[in-house]
């Protein structure tokens, strides 16, 4: 199959990687020459271009343009695509830009294939790094219309759509799963974007505990539990705050929640309800095994 | 030297596996003819017996029974030791007990050994378990009565006594910190007790999730943040409570500007302070290299 990539980063260039392992014909397009170049180097990819036209001959292209950009790119894509071709993303947050993208391309289906690194760039892509992770397909169907927009009533992607982006993200060796936009954010909104508000709070707070002996004598003996609790709160802003701005309803929907939460165990404290604190304890500690 | 340890338990029997191998004569007590039995099969003490008048030759006995214990049984350690034995703890809460402790014995110094595994008894005790990790040594000063009591006002944890207990821990391999109780407790709060409450708070709000195609959605997606951020929060209820009951007052007071920290965040989100939010992350990021 002739598979474009639209941004040569880390996530298309490890797409570009393992599609052409598989014997597809990969197309890749990036900005810079030199990132074309790049990607040529280490295998990413067949053919790579600076001209979103040289995608024409693709069955497939997937975005993995910044989440900011997906949409006009979309657009952008449509003078020079045959109709038929699919277009898919990989961006964290779908909500905000699926039915939007698929006004501009019905054959459009969102994904996000929940896989990455610290480091970003095709100077880390490497083969791998979707094997036996999540890759969630978030088609819109007509039938719902979460966001209550008259245009988003009449779209509904295309089962040979999905099917075609199911069996790539298949190649990739990713565990496919498929929901709406909606139910993408809010899930992603708990397990991913309200432990980064959560764990980036723990070390605000931390910091600014006013007794200097203290806090020092805090950074000296934090071990293994702070780090691990900390740990998403101290990674990438621009991260953060994309998953803040592009997933805000349901950022703030976890996090009033959580508030609730945080406010009962300051309760339980004041009223010395250990058997409360207890019973909350044991109930987190059999509900985590469900999700790890 | 002829070391005591009363309860032999993992951190009862990691001290003792050490310091014999280091060449001490070490002493055990458990309460069960059984466990005594074990820490002689592995090489914990060179003697055990379950009546604490066993203990009476020793120069140093570390106290290793659960924190509810601790004061009591030095009471009744006072009963049966020389008065110039030096006993000591390793309790993970320092305020609740220390001055009590050195009331009933002079020659108290609290401290606590930053170490731990997710098993606990004396099967799981093994050399290296303190190696590099730190060790809190918590004498009280007559100077300073942070607790407002007019008995604590009199009482200094004599400078020997404190070298002593030191002594055996660089033994151990720890790396040493030297504070008072209330500096320890209100520093573990923020490292060690207040993580354990934003983690389990974390796996509570998520499993409120009311809607069930959402939270089993989140179960099957949660991956490497999800896992760390809620490690703490899924570990054992009842260290999650002895830290709650014996530290509430810290615990009580880093979770308040935890949550001032949150209702922050929320502000943020709210008002869409993206610049605030970004400036906060970078702040976090920066700030925890500070303690890992």
């Amino acid at each position: 199959m002739n598979v474009g990539i639209v941004g040569l980063g880390l996530i298309g260039g490890c797409i570009g990687l393992e599609l052409k392992a598989n014997g597809h014909e990969v197309y890749g397009v990036a900005r810079r020459q030199q990132t074309c170049d790049q990607a040529l180097a280490v295998q990413a990819v067949d053919k790579a271009n600076t001209e979103l036209a040289s995608l024409a001959p693709c069955e497939v292209v997937f975005v993995c343009t910044p989440i900011a950009t997906i949409v006009s790119m979309v657009s952008q894509l449509a003078q020079v695509l045959s109709p038929t071709t699919v277009i898919t993303d990989v961006a964290s947050v779908k909500g905000a830009l699926v039915r939007a993208a698929t006004q501009q391309w019905p054959n459009f289906v969102g994904g996000h294939p929940m896989s990455g690194k610290s480091v970003a760039g095709i100077e880390a892509a490497e083969r791998g790094l979707f094997l036996g992770n999540s890759y969630v397909i978030t088609p819109v169907d007509g039938a719902e219309s979460e966001d209550g927009e008259r245009d988003g009533a009449e779209l509904k992607t295309d089962e040979s759509a999905i099917a075609l982006v199911e069996q790539l993200a298949k190649e990739l060796g990713s565990v496919l799963y498929r929901c709406t936009p909606a139910e993408h954010d809010r899930a992603v909104a708990w397990i991913s974007h309200l432990p980064v508000m959560v764990s980036a709070n723990l070390i605000r707070s931390a910091v600014s505990e006013p007794d200097d002996t203290v806090r020092q004598l805090a950074e000296n003996l934090a071990s293994s539990g702070f780090r691990d609790t900390s740990r998403v709160g101290g990674g990438t802003p621009e991260l953060g705050l994309m998953m803040a701005q592009y997933n805000r309803a349901e950022v703030l929907r976890s996090l009033k929640r959580y508030q609730q939460s945080i406010a009962t165990t300051i309760e339980q404290l004041e009223a010395k309800d250990w058997a409360g604190i207890e019973s909350t304890l044991e109930a987190t500690k059999a509900a985590r095994t469900r999700f790890v």
